[in-house]
């Protein structure tokens, strides 16, 4: 046990349970945060606290907002008549340091897995559809995961989506910029193959 | 910004902080924290703010603890006529996990590093003299860290501690063990040679 400390133990703890943190790197964070000056450790511990308190989810998209609706809900100059869908805040993160989407975005908190029992009433499914039957969308880009729960829910909100006379799209998935294609995949390249565009 | 949110880019900041933690382990760890239910946010910055209330240095070895004495200096089966000098709490930790040493030890809170403005009053040289002064030690191992700050520090201590009569080492240093020759450095390498010891 770390310095034979129950407090420590439990910082330890509390560290692993971030995604990516093992043992060791745990135990340094919290050896890291005893040793540096005091204030270190109180910024952060009150970041967390003061963050969970005022964070919510957008009553529009379901991302996570300070205030309701949030920025991009809110904003004026983006194009409300695209939807991206996402699985997870951290979609909207990465499309948006993108910087060239201009529509607006909803986040599903997840991906259809009927195996670990998350079928669409356990996602943000059904606010989707209320907000397209409310109107006023005309296209809808899936952007949920490459994986087979990501397809598997992009195939089920394309079927849903299209019986409603909205465009649905996907985002493409091939080789990434920069990438040589001896560093792809055989699934990436099949796709790419597929996904092949017209030049001229 | 991400989320637009004060509040979390405060948080974002907080963690990168810790060592080792980038841009994208801190916004990995935010939206996660962000995500995950109210009592893991709340056990993480709660555990903060308890170990550092809870945790202080022991008055003898100045190694972190919860009780002063520490645990290790309080302890009656150890051997408290050898005393083992590192840089950080974490060297005391990295050699506890091993198992074999029984003595004693003593955190210097840093290394000798005159460009810094790190001298011997900086760090925690003063009480260890005090503690060889005082008496009941034989042996002191310099296990600061293979680095020139940590040779440094050594070497300033070997003479110190050498002039009171009581017998200083230094760790080995040379190829780990189950490490091929081919993985070590020139200067490990060098220095394994150096410090061979007799077969038979």
């Amino acid at each position: 046990m770390l310095f034979e400390s129950p407090s420590v133990e439990r910082l330890v703890e509390a560290f692993r349970r971030l995604p990516g943190v093992g043992k060791r790197s745990a135990e340094r964070y919290a050896l890291h945060l005893l040793s540096a000056p005091v204030e270190d450790a109180q910024a952060l511990s009150e970041a967390i606290r003061v963050a969970r308190e005022r964070i919510t989810t957008c009553g529009e998209c379901c991302n996570l907002t300070e205030s309701n609706p949030c920025p991009i809900c809110a904003h004026p100059n983006r194009d409300h008549t695209t939807v991206c869908v996402v699985e997870r805040p951290v979609g909207v993160m990465a499309i948006e340091k993108g910087g060239t989407y201009r529509g607006l975005y909803h986040v599903l908190n997840g991906a259809l897995n009927p195996l670990d029992g998350i079928g669409p009433d356990e996602l943000t499914v059904g606010r989707l559809m209320a907000r397209l039957k409310a109107g006023g969308v005309n296209e809808v880009i899936i952007a949920t995961n490459a994986t087979a729960e990501g397809e598997a829910t992009a195939m089920y909100l394309s079927k849903q989506i299209g019986a409603m006379g909205i465009a649905v799209s996907r985002i493409a998935h091939g080789v990434p910029m920069g990438g040589g294609l001896e560093f792809a995949d055989d699934v990436t390249l099949s796709h790419a193959m597929q996904g092949r565009t017209k030049l001229g």
